[in-house]
């Protein structure tokens, strides 16, 4: 009988490891892989500064301005920071490998914690995000964006449970596309402008509440608050550094140009969008009512507007930069499904993590980290009941924690170099630049850290705040766990093993059957100082038959019946192996069970219950094995497959 | 450490096997507890009829009386139908055995289908239903009733899981409290009527409009349509005869009167209800628009109306009638809970469902039919929204095919006595008017049956008559499962177990450590014809180090190690396997994995991975043994209590 296997079509056919080579990735595809993250972020960053000015109303609304120049200087010092740690970093320089080496497992575990929590994030606010430029053009789905955003993260499960390779392929088109699209659309703006044209939002012409009045230090307060939340440009930047490795050679000088081109395409596109937003004077608020609208209208993101207005007529392309900026951020969640394995298989390695995040599986990708991610994921936009506002806020205290301890990772890695008398004189001077980049890069994240946990802590930041040091802990447990086990398993230098002096053995019997017999047979193969057999009867009926049963079969072995009215297996039977265990407690016991091998998993739950509970029991009566003796039935003997 | 355990807080300290007899019911008890859903389904089966006869308009709402008398009718013949089966089966006579034992076993697994699917049903209909008394009183809650249905299927099950005893008693107070103020209700709208007041519903004056014009046919097949959404009162009449052995004794006899008891309140209080309904004029429909209000207006039941309007100012009256209803449809639900995992138990008995259906918890109570029963109910409940009318579609039809079967199977059980030359000649005449009685009952349930599957069947009753066979096609595909096992392991008489000629042995080494170390120990003691052990190495310099650690501890036994660059463990010892066994077919091959056992389940998952996978292929290779030989960690010797 042939079976179809769904895993095999779903993911694919395995992969042999010696393809992992050909995984390597040209800049083309390393682009779309890495960069579609904080490329995409450009589709909601100006919204969410919008979004918190509105709250003083309009009159506030020309810090914008300030809020946007600051995040591009930012983005500048970052983009030129990181560009350091790929140079320095060719084996993959995320902040984990940079805090361990340089400023030791402490940090490395903040920044691990840190980079975990905001790979989740990465994933639910792009997933959302993308639903919401969909929902924008299509309001009638407006109702459905938890269900979408969660069919959106299993595709991405399914194409990363594929492998890295042709997940770039397919991520190439709609990250050039969005490029593409928003750079149209700026030229189509500039024509129309310098042709004489006035275009306003659709939302230019509604009312802007001030929730409250914002005077003095508050305005800064808001301003700074806005510029937080517009930091959302910067997450994701260091994906490139992470994944040196993944790039074709010269690693470290075709991820630098990578991380710059991002740099130049992030920077451009958002200082464009924020101006059009500025100059069409695009109105929103996180409820519509605060516009004068119906409670539950639905509303278009700030970037749908923008386009709708440019495009005007031309109502395909506005349909079009739609569909990219969907696109590309469903697919900037890709960025974390590298990332977020990729760590915890490192994590995994160093024992910080459970061991089954560590190995790759069949097609080559760290299976186990896919999912879990996925699973974190989709958690989070249930809960949030997709609302990116709210999701928003979670995000970025984790980026810029791992950017400040990476950054400052790299100052110390500098410094050792120059410290170092092998580093030649002609180098030191590259170094001292450097250095000071990093130095600038850390002071500057640290300051925005501080920045963005004091606005955004009351506004849900509290949860990251708890959920990090609850990994850090987590993390120091698993290693503390693994440490204790190697230190109770290890043996000295010279220690032999040694035979237990006795070995009873009890043979389980269910009934008197072919499965029975053959562990009967095995049973006796082992030759063992003494052989029981062992029963529950729930009368005496029952006893009775089946003394006549093994009479029948003469086995040369004693029958003993335990009774146990109700058929209760369980308890009996471990009362009298705990009876045996301490009538000789210096032998091993053995139990052997008898089990029904079926051909289809699905008539697996008809068999084997009781055997199951035992042997879970068993595993924890000290000094008692448990030996296994499978009985193929017909249906099982052709379909060895159906283990897999 | 002493541990909390959740399981007893909730369910209570296990019972010993030799209280079961304790648990017999006195009639005041079993009333209650086997009664609450035939009594409780007056509270909605006059709405249903109501609502019915609405698309037909005002016009047709007389017709109530001729499909509420027609009920009266039918219960009459069916209770009396029941009485003679408590009487011929002192064991319990539920369809099943009733079908089995006259009829064959075909017509036994087709009541089965049917009784299961209604038992979950009347879960589903009646916490809903109780709900909706509840919501009726309290309006702001109707937005909850999934959720709230949910819950209470919820403290149900976890009622069962204590056990019969304990539940009669809480039962008794709602059901009781139920009849009472029915009673009470009937008495003050009597005085008031007679006292000269015109009571009439709140409802009465809202327009009735007819969804369509009704003429000739098409009147009677709307009544025929009412008349079969009203037998929802007969639902659960067969409850008693199934249960009669719960009964004290003389159990027939008590089981009787119980029954006719049960029949004098649920034609009184459904005849009252209905009547009262009738002159105070209440319209219902299914959307509040038929009656011209809002969409979404939240509406009261129709037996909340008639205990507003006929208690007045009287308030608290008003809530305790929807206390008690509420609480005697939820608990209605119980009658299911008793039913259901008997029924199964005794299916699996049969071999017709997999055994763990059999046996019953430490409790005395068949847990896993209880559990399978409240998870079946909330997933209906759930996938129909919490909508009363819609679930009520798939009900009763599963109850008339029961009854049926069950009738025909009494008459044929009379006319064997008839036949049977033992019978004494004054018994005869007693057997003959039972036989009578049993004929109509079989041949009017047959007729309803039509009546109720023409009727229902568009307006989703389909969904039963797929649900139906589908449910006995499987449990004729576990027998078959079970009866071919049985067959493959049947072994002729005077078979003795044959040893195996060689037994090899393999060792798993994932480290030299003391877990192995124990495992080769052991491996010694059963003296193999053959002992290697076996490991797998990533690269040539751990391989390097396998081997410095084995000739370290110098075993005697020699190390092979396979070569495996991404650690896969599981494929290359299979091929291993696989290979040693093709060498020599005629011996047993063993595969020793030494395991390790922590202290806390929550550890559990950061080992043996590998083992457990490796485990799994292992059972589906023939004639390769599994020994376990687990090492105790530190943390886990005084934690044995872990695994419970």
């Amino acid at each position: 009988m042939r079976r179809i296997n769904v895993k095999r079509v779903l993911v694919g056919e395995p992969l042999d490891t010696a393809r992992l080579g050909e995984t390597l990735l040209p800049k083309r595809l390393a682009l779309p892989i890495f960069c579609s993250d904080p490329l995409s972020s450009v589709a909601y960053a100006t919204e969410e500064i919008l979004l918190i000015l509105a709250l003083g109303g309009v009159a506030l609304l020309h810090l914008t301005w300030y809020a946007a120049a600051a995040i591009v200087f930012l983005l500048v010092v970052v983009v030129a920071s990181y560009r350091q740690t790929c140079y320095a970093y060719p084996g993959g320089g995320g902040a984990y490998i940079v805090s361990s080496e340089n400023l030791g497992q402490n940090a490395a575990l903040t920044a691990a914690s840190a980079l975990l929590v905001d790979y989740v994030l990465t994933v639910a606010v792009s997933v959302v995000s993308g639903v919401a430029a969909i929902t924008s053009a299509i309001p009638a789905l407006e109702d459905h964006a938890v269900g979408l955003s969660a069919a959106f993260v299993a595709v991405l499960t399914l194409m990363n449970l594929r492998g890295v390779r042709e997940s770039g392929r397919v991520f190439a088109l709609p990250t050039y596309g969005f490029i593409l699209v928003i750079y149209l659309m700026f030229a189509v703006a500039a024509v129309r402008i310098a042709g004489g044209a006035t275009i306003r939002a659709e939302s230019a012409d509604l009312p802007l509440h001030a929730v409250s009045s914002y005077t003095g230090f508050a305005v800064v307060l808001l301003a700074m608050r806005a510029f937080a939340s517009g930091c959302t440009a910067l997450t994701g930047v260091e994906a490139i550094s992470n994944g040196v490795p993944a790039f074709r050679r010269p690693k470290s000088r075709n991820a630098a140009t990578t991380l710059a081109m991002m740099g130049f395409f992030s920077i451009t596109m958002f200082a464009g969008i924020t101006t059009l937003a500025m100059v069409y004077q695009v109105h929103v608020a996180e409820d519509p009512t605060e516009l004068g609208l119906a409670p539950g209208t639905p509303t278009s993101t700030a970037l749908a507007q923008i386009g709708r207005a440019t495009f005007g007529d031309l109502h395909f392309l506005f349909y079009l930069l739609q569909a990219v900026t969907a696109g590309v951020l469903i697919l900037a969640a890709n960025t974390a499904f590298n990332g977020f394995p990729t760590l915890a298989s490192i994590l995994a390695r160093d024992r910080y993590a459970p061991r089954q995040l560590y190995n790759r599986g069949d097609r080559l990708v760290y299976s186990n980290g896919v999912l879990l991610l996925a699973l974190a994921a989709v958690a989070l936009i249930v809960a949030f009941d997709a609302e990116l506002t709210r999701l928003i806020q979670l995000y970025i205290i984790g980026v810029f924690v791992s950017f400040t301890l990476s950054q400052s990772g790299m100052v110390r890695h500098w410094g050792r170099e120059l410290a170092s008398p092998g580093t030649p004189r002609g180098e030191r001077v590259h170094i001292h630049r450097r250095r000071a980049i990093n130095a600038v890069g850390a002071a500057m994240t640290a300051v925005v850290l501080v920045v963005v946990l004091v606005t955004k802590f009351t506004h849900g930041a509290w949860l990251v705040v708890i959920a990090m040091p609850l990994l850090f802990l987590g993390m120091k447990g698993v290693r503390r766990h693994y440490d204790t086990v190697a230190q109770q398993v290890a043996v000295p230098s010279g220690v032999r093993p040694r035979k237990p002096v006795r070995h009873h053995v009890l043979v389980l019997v269910a009934a008197v059957h072919a499965p029975t017999l053959k562990a009967l047979g095995f049973a006796q193969a082992l030759r063992p100082d003494s052989l029981t057999a062992l029963t529950v009867a729930a009368d005496e009926e029952e006893a009775h038959r089946l003394r006549q049963a093994w009479a029948d079969h003469d086995p040369g072995v004693s029958l003993r019946i335990l009774h146990s009215p109700y058929r209760e297996v369980v308890a009996p039977v471990l009362a009298q192996v705990d009876e045996l265990a301490e009538e000789d407690p210096e032998a091993m016991l053995s139990v052997v069970i008898p089990e029904y091998v079926v051909g289809h998993w699905w008539e697996q739950p008809l068999h084997n219950q009781n055997a199951l509970r035992l042997k879970a029991r068993l595993l924890f009566t000290p000094g008692v094995a448990v030996i296994d003796v499978p009985y193929l039935l017909e249906s099982a003997r052709d379909g060895s497959a159906a283990g897999s």
